[in-house]
């Protein structure tokens, strides 16, 4: 029997593993060729941590695993009459039973083009571009000759105050102020302006108020500027436009929301508000047995409360997915899946975070150690948590952060030449 | 007054570095945010680093020079009768003393339409580039269906054998032999077929004919296929042309060959064969007291023997330069340049290198670690000296590397879909 499995985030990750000792052939399926940590994935945006850190190439997590082949590709569309996987080059590949578990992708609501002037972090990619963006700024600012332009290049607008945006935001506050400290000569960038908008009345909706206000709190004290019930309108190579006031800001990153893989569409069975697949209580998919959708794709209508779309959700469901396969191998039938919640955490700085595990609510320092111990046990492979915990040792001593690289070629306009600029006009 | 140094190499870097304590006004310029220790970027081209542990950011490496203002920008050209060099916006930036450490470029021969299938080794961007390509053809090759497409995609060609040349298909060998073994269903990586192609009749020609047939002996052992005495005629996306055979190969380095910084033709002065600007024994410009050219970018006719075109080199010419900038503000002469040369150090792969100090040869095991310690050593900063050697313990213990990531979006055609290929006509 042939499992195909479309993408190797968490969920595709644990439900391979979970299949080691099943007697079946097993094709795991990626377009990139590393499982991506993306809960750390904003510390590469930020400088704070090396790409191959955190992401840990597929070949290498399951290189003993005898029974996967993995290869490297695009799956464009699930053909469920064939039971094949359409490749980008139209290869198809055959399954007896499909696990898809490809996630999500970054959501505009129906503005494609803000995409342009504010990039969202889904993608190792898109943390190259961020991290561009950002250290770019700041150059640019140095060198900027009017008041205007450098205001304009130390502001830095964060959308969306999930725990990504509250992620960014906390960490680009502690690079204005401690990072970069004394490392400017014509600005200085502790006057760097960092602004996080939000459309709902509170940061971080998914905890209780009182987490959110605490998170505030924390936010505001490390420099952020807070902005909540914002919507907005619009988003240009110079500025953000909200309701009711224009931000004028060069560096705009996009927080605000993710939909699901387009692949969902091609299984031709109905999807949700946002594309997801609503699947069975057992993953499966409606009229297709042989076919389980896991993570961020899908959708379980009737799982009270709500599945959150974060790792260990994804993990679990993969988990399921395969044992459910299992299962089916030794003649038991399918069981309903139930998410298990062992908490939440968002960092938000340096000793700053927010944590709740059921009914204990944890803020600051504890938060902050809970949420590093987590992170460093969750990362796949011995090496990136030991390369992770010399990294956060050393940026914890120094402020200092280890990846404040920006390779090729800069396609921001530079600042226009203006006559009578600082340049220009030095006595000689 | 004012010192403007053009590029943050070496020579640049230098010779900001030892102008430290001098009653100037120092501007440093540099399109990139980083100062590359290209030695060791063969090591991000092959996975086996990442790219922040080579690359210090400027103005983390010159932060406390409080005479020092980094500018992120490109210098166009320089207008020697103004004293300004101009920007790529059109800033102009004046000065009264003037270093161009603008150092090298590749050089294809008057082939630019190479460089498309032929990236070569310069900077970070083209490391990324390099390890996309590496990375990919195996991952094709697990994906491609008939035997020759196969067979392509694991033939990989470095053209050039001078240190880079060397070294990228030493490593080369090493990840098909070891870190890529057991990774792979359809395929088996240590088929991979590694040539070095070389025009003159030796690998390593500035080294002594003994040492050349040392290090063509342990690449051979290491499985490199070493061509000597072969010219390229043509090289397209399937293979390389040779004088008188067709290499099909989808994956080619060019290593053969630098060209100097084009910003050398912009001084007015003569230069020599490869654009190099012809400097007086003192480094400075002639007729130009107040302008020095350092590095790659400097020509000195009269120095015997002949200054080559490595780091030290570089190094000890910006050195001087910032030497006789002092001389002058003591009111003494400029001093001729003089290069050291302290020794030239080629690794090939795991315990095998050459060596030359003076008439002392070494090859093998001792070479190899006086490379290593060389290297790290002279790395720049002391938090990436600490992230290389664990990198290069781990890898030496395990034969793993560990920044095998490919990033960003893949241009490379995915193999043509056949009708019969392996994926379809599986029974099922």
């Amino acid at each position: 029997m042939r499992v195909v499995i479309v993408g190797c985030g968490f969920g595709g990750l644990f439900a391979a593993r979970t299949l080691r000792r099943a007697p079946v052939e097993i094709i795991v399926l990626d377009r990139t060729n590393h499982h991506l940590f993306q809960p750390l994935l904003y510390q590469v945006a930020t400088a704070g941590l090396a790409a191959p850190a955190i992401a840990e190439p597929i070949r290498r997590a399951l290189a003993r695993q005898k029974n996967v082949t993995a290869l490297y590709g695009e799956v464009r569309r699930v053909d469920t009459d064939a039971r094949a996987v359409v490749m980008e080059n139209g290869d198809a590949i055959a399954y007896d039973r499909l696990i898809v578990a490809a996630g999500a992708i970054d959501n505009y609501f129906g503005h494609p083009q803000w995409q342009l002037h504010a990039p969202s972090l889904k993608t190792l990619a898109d943390a190259f571009e961020i991290r561009r963006r950002i250290l770019l700024a700041f150059e640019h600012a140095e060198r900027a000759s009017d008041a205007a332009a450098r205001a304009a290049w130390l502001t830095f607008v964060v959308i969306g105050a999930g725990a990504t945006g509250v992620e960014l935001a906390g960490t680009l506050a502690e690079i204005a102020r401690h990072t970069l400290k004394g490392q400017f000569r014509r600005i200085d960038p502790r006057n760097a302006r960092i602004v996080l908008v939000e459309a709902a009345d509170r940061v971080l909706v998914s905890y209780p108020p009182a987490l959110s206000e605490r998170a505030r709190t924390q936010l505001e004290r490390l420099g952020v500027t807070v902005w909540l019930g914002k919507r907005v309108v619009g988003i240009d190579a110079d500025g953000v436009d909200l309701d009711a006031e224009r931000l004028a800001a060069k560096t705009v990153i996009w927080c605000a929301g993710i939909a699901a893989s387009p692949l969902g569409e091609t299984l031709g069975v109905p999807l949700d508000r946002g594309r997801r697949v609503i699947v069975e209580p057992d993953l499966s998919v409606p009229g297709h047995p042989e076919i389980q959708v896991v993570g961020d794709l899908a959708c379980l209508p009737a799982h009270r409360p709500a599945v959150p779309g974060v790792a260990p959700a994804a993990k679990q469901m993969g988990r399921h997915a395969a044992r459910n396969l299992l299962a089916e191998l030794a003649g038991r039938k399918p069981t309903p899946f139930r998410y298990r919640d062992y908490g939440q955490l968002a960092t938000i700085g340096r000793s700053k975070a927010v944590a709740m595990f059921g009914r204990l609510h944890l803020s600051g320092w504890l938060a902050w150690v809970t949420w590093l111990c987590a992170h460093i046990y969750f990362l796949i492979g011995f090496r990136n948590r030991l390369v992770v915990l010399i990294d956060w040792a050393w940026s914890y001593w120094t402020f200092d952060r280890s990846a404040r690289i920006v390779a090729g070629v800069d396609r921001t306009p530079a600042p226009e030449p203006r006559p009578g600029s600082q340049h220009d006009t030095r006595s000689r």
